[in-house]
Order: structure tokens, then C-alpha cells, then sequence
């Protein structure tokens, strides 16, 4: 339970119960921290009532509503980080994000029901059909960080890449280092990007960033680090940058990164005002796409690819702890101790 | 020659001479005046010195420098609106706008030296190899106002609509009943949007759009405007939206008309600190891409199908005057007695 700035509780709470026939009770096997979460524990985001918190979980459905088709009891499930019905004409589109059912963890469905976290032991899960995302059979347990991914860093790095059309040929700089960041760097290096340059001044994540298959590491920032990538780019900028961060200033180092004509693919959720710079993108003819990502229309294509063990993003989560010890997952990772932590019931 | 607001006056220059082996002289056959033109005659832009203005036209060479390789005196020509060299690493990527090398006509180059407006009887061109693009012989008189869209309103359209990824299957909005707007109409067409709307509350624009191809006309603006783009494709928003003014309004009624997921490409000069709304942007995943179009790049491609008859955006020039009545031009346009007015020598 989120309580405010810096204040994050383990405690017990009703066990869930199935409210609507489109639910699902899930037991949590494995759930994280997200960086947007650090937002909320850093008092960037406005208080409230204590209530839950946490939108990454994988799990096994412990109890299917009635009118629940497609998920059986013992299943073992992804949930991506927004509830869809995976049906409607933004979702056709693969927009699940802007479902016109659309539910978010931890807020209110459209009648007041308060949804749950996915910090906790169960999960009722709102429209869970479209939701949730099951593997074929049960999982190796040694696979359950990779899966874990699915829910939001993987897709959502592999989201900045599509939207800033990473393919063959291309060259791509990726600005952030955290679980995204990391996680687009393989989305790049996966959608046969020529070469990949991760900006990263921290040596842990840059072990990363190489392992998951970064050609070049820049830990220069500002204009320092455009130019570092020019170097490595025959004096051009990048044809794609994934900006991964979400403040103005990450938003400016892609801009003064990217190549005239290039593309920005931007999943960081956009904190604290920041702006896109109109002008430099309207005379170097920089397009800028992406936003909140779909994860759920990629979880079955990159899902296959984890389970054949091809696609494995388990290294960001650097620490691992019980579900009791969440507050310590919080100030590890605002302390930048961890660069994900992992928690288990 | 521009005076300050209000104020273009017609008066004797001396004649331009080559400056540097690159240059070209051109006489020119047809010039006009452009909606960004109209923001100085308006006072929204800082006045200075007297300077002349104007940057689109077509005519013939005069004289080339003795380094010009590719232009013989007597070759009709095409002047895109910026001066590229056509073979930098950001030319080879088609944004000729970003040329290592680009001038500005109006500007004054690297060393100082004042360029030529296009509204003028002889034009000094600088990179005239790179710059300029000559026709296959002389075209036919008919032709003129059709080939002068190629220096600006046409390449701008077309650069919205691919900047939005118009194609087959695609339906398109397009913000701006200006001379751009329409042209951005017809190049949607011709890259074969399944439905057109143009969005136009003057009568003698909405002719032009029609006959242009569009599909559908919305006079209303605002979140009318959007729900009538709605109504019209079965409650959804439309796959791309060509944003063709520049101002905030514009972008922001392209935003209430895309869908989540969907394409902005925009092409109007952003004016008077315009931003873009990065939060409904990032929530519903919309795409904004395009820029100061990159005509060189495109006028070889439509100049084809102009000069077969197929491409003729002339209807835009619905004004011609003589050159001496350019104070007239600008107040026709500016009180939207004009689309477009067309100026010869």
C-alpha cells in the first residue's frame, strides 16, 4: 500500500474476490517495482488515501469468473500494466492502452470499484479475457523474471523502437539506462538495428546494456554526448533514438541526438511539464511517436521468443527480495542500488 | 521588396550578377506569394532593413556560373524553396531542408552575401545544381501555375500526408483550407487514402478540395469539427491527420481528429510559441511527424505527373496578377479574397 512520499507498507489486506463475471482472482508468483512507481515514492505525484500500488505481476489463476472463456483455474499468466477487453476498434488497432473499456491498476473502474495492485498476493483481475495473456503449461520457475518482463519494460521498450522504426540498416541511440532503457537496447538489437548505442554513465547497467547487445556505450550527457554519437557515426546523428526517461532533459538529448529527418520513439512517461521542443523538430523534420505502451498486442509475439529462451531480459532485475520487503525495494531503486527489484510472495 | 507590415512595395533593383561559380541567374516566369509570407505582412515577424521576399517561382536560366554542370542557359526550372546542395549526407537522406550547405532565399549566406527574393524579375541562384530542377524542354505556357506548385504547396502536402503515413486503407483529415492544406488533399489522393475530409468553411475552398478529390468536407472546428470527422468513420478518429496551418489551434483540433495510435504529419511554420500537447499525445500514442518539407527531394517524382497532366494543382491560384500590383497580392490573400496569387513579371 502506497501511503506517500517515501512510504510504502506491507500489510494485510481482504483477500479479492470476483465482482464481475469478466473477472479473474490471480495468485501472484512474481511482481516489481516500476520506475513510475518511484514518481509516486518520491512525492512527485499528488497523495491521496493510503491504496494499492504496483502494475507488473505474472501469475496463476486461482479462480475464473463465470463469465471468463478462454482462462482456466491453475493457468499460468502475464498481466501487461493497463486492463483491456481486447476486442474493441482501438484494440484492433492495437492500441490496448486506449481501449474504450480501458482500466488501470490500483485506480477505480468506471462504477468506483478501487482496483487492485499489483504489489500483492492476489489479484482480481477486471476483464481478464483480454487482459491476461497465458503461457502454453506451466513455466520453468527459472523463466519467471524473463516472463515477468512481458508485463511492461520489455514491450515497452520494444514499443520506442518500433515508433522510432528500428530495422536493418538503421542506427539507433538509446537515451536512459534503467529497466526500459535496457530492455529497448534489446528490442533494437532484436529488430536487427545495424548498431545500437546506449547512453549510460552507471558501470552496472552499462554491463547490461553490452550483455543485451549495445555495440558502444556513451556516458557523456547534453551536447557532449550528441557529439559522442556523432563520433561513432561518421558525424551524423542517430536515424532513431528511444527516449526512455520521460523529462525534458532526456527529451532534449534526443532531440540533439537524433539525425535531421530521424525519429524519436518515446516511452517515458512525460513528468513534471516537460515540453517537446516544436521548433528544432519542425526544421530538422525530427518525428517523435510512441507514448503509454501497448503492451499487451506484443506480449504473444515476444512472449513466444521467451519461452524458446532467445529473448531474455532477467538481468535488469538486479535484486530480488520477499513481497514483505517492499519498502526496501523502493529505496533501493531510488538510491539506484538495483536497477529493477524483483519481488515474490 | 518587404517594408515592414503592410508595407510590399514593387521597386527597380539592380539586376543580380553571378557571384560564385555555383550561382545561376534566372529570369523569372511566374512567382507567388506564400501563406509564411503572409506572417510578415501581418507584423508577426520582426521587421528590419527593407529585403526582398518571396521564395517560390519558376523560370529560365539566364546565365549559369561557369561552375553549374548541369544547367545550360535557356533550360526552364524549378526553384524549391530553400538551396541545397543535393549531395550532403542529409540531402542523400532527402532532407534537403538540412543541407549542410542550405541557404534561405531572402537570408543571407554563410559569407554575408544578401540572396534574392523569388518575387522578382532575376533571381541570383545560389548551388544551382543542387538546387534548381529543370523540366525536359520547355513546357507549355498552360503549365506554369501548375509547375510554380511544385516549388512549395504541392512538395508541402505531399510531405504531411507521407509524414502521416497516407496510403491504401488509410482515412485522412486535413487541417488548413490555405493553399497547402488543398494541396496536401490531392497528394492523399494520389497516394491512395481510402477517404479524404477536408476540413474548410469557405465555399470557394471547399470547391477546390472536391475537385482536388476530398471525399467529405467538415466546416465545423473545435471538438465539433472532430465528432463530425467521427460521425463520418464509424465513431473512430482518422488513421492520419494533416496538419497544414501551424498554429496551436490547428495542431490541437488535429489532435481531438487523430486516433489513439494514429499519425499527425504537420507542415505549418509553428508560429507564436505553438506547443504540442505531449500528454494526449503520449496517452493515446499519437505519431507527430514532418517538418519544413524537403521539396527538392520530391519535385522530380511529381514533376513527372504534372507535366502529364495528371498532377495539376493550379485551381490554388485563383488570383494572377502582374508583378507591380504585389502590394495587391498580399492584401488579397491576407483578406481571403485569394487562396493563392500567382505573380508575373
Amino acid at each position: 500500500m502506497f501511503y506517500g512520499a517515501g512510504d510504502v507498507r506491507w500489510q494485510e489486506r481482504p483477500d479479492p474476490t470476483i465482482e464481475l463475471p469478466t473477472d479473474a482472482i490471480v495468485r501472484v508468483v512474481a511482481t516489481c517495482v516500476c520506475g513510475s512507481d518511484l514518481w509516486s515514492w518520491r512525492g512527485k505525484r499528488p497523495p491521496g488515501d493510503p491504496r494499492p500500488i504496483g502494475h507488473e505481476f505474472v501469475g496463476v489463476v486461482e479462480e475464473p469468473g463465470k463469465g471468463v472463456t478462454t482462462l482456466s483455474e491453475g493457468d499460468f499468466v502475464i498481466a501487461p500494466f493497463s486492463i483491456c477487453d481486447n476486442t474493441c476498434v482501438n484494440c484492433r488497432h492495437g492500441i490496448t492502452t486506449s481501449c474504450v473499456q480501458a482500466q488501470w491498476w490500483c485506480a477505480q473502474d468506471p462504477d468506483g470499484r478501487q482496483l487492485d495492485g499489483g504489489q500483492g498476493q492476489y489479484v482480481r483481475v477486471p476483464l481478464a479475457d483480454g487482459t491476461l495473456v497465458k503461457t502454453p503449461g506451466l513455466p520453468d520457475p527459472a523463466q519467471i523474471p524473463a516472463l515477468l518482463a512481458l508485463s511492461d519494460v520489455l514491450p515497452t521498450g520494444h514499443h520506442a523502437a518500433l515508433a522510432a522504426g528500428v530495422g536493418p540498416g538503421k542506427t539507433v541511440a538509446v537515451v536512459g539506462d534503467g529497466a526500459v532503457g535496457l530492455c529497448a537496447v534489446r528490442a533494437a538489437v532484436r529488430l536487427g538495428a545495424d548498431r545500437v548505442i546506449a547512453f549510460s554513465s552507471h558501470t552496472d547497467r552499462q554491463e547490461i546494456a553490452t550483455r543485451f547487445g549495445a555495440d558502444d556505450i556513451v556516458s557523456e550527457r547534453g551536447e557532449d554526448g550528441a557529439a559522442a554519437v556523432r563520433d561513432l557515426l561518421a558525424d551524423q546523428g542517430a536515424d532513431c533514438v528511444l527516449e526512455c526517461v520521460g523529462t525534458e532533459s532526456a527529451m532534449n538529448q534526443a532531440v540533439a541526438t537524433v539525425r535531421p529527418g530521424g525519429k524519436i520513439g518515446y516511452v517515458g512517461a512525460p513528468v513534471g511539464g516537460s515540453q517537446l521542443p516544436i521548433g528544432k523538430m519542425f526544421s530538422g523534420n525530427i518525428f517523435v511517436g510512441g507514448g503509454v505502451a501497448p503492451a499487451r498486442s506484443y506480449i504473444p509475439e515476444l512472449l513466444t521468443e521467451v519461452l524458446a529462451g532467445t529473448l531474455d531480459t532477467s538481468a535488469i532485475f538486479d535484486l530480488r527480495l520477499p513481497m514483505d520487503q517492499v519498502a526496501e525495494a523502493y529505496a533501493a531503486m531510488d538510491e539506484r542500488r538495483s536497477v529493477k527489484t524483483l519481488l515474490w510472495p
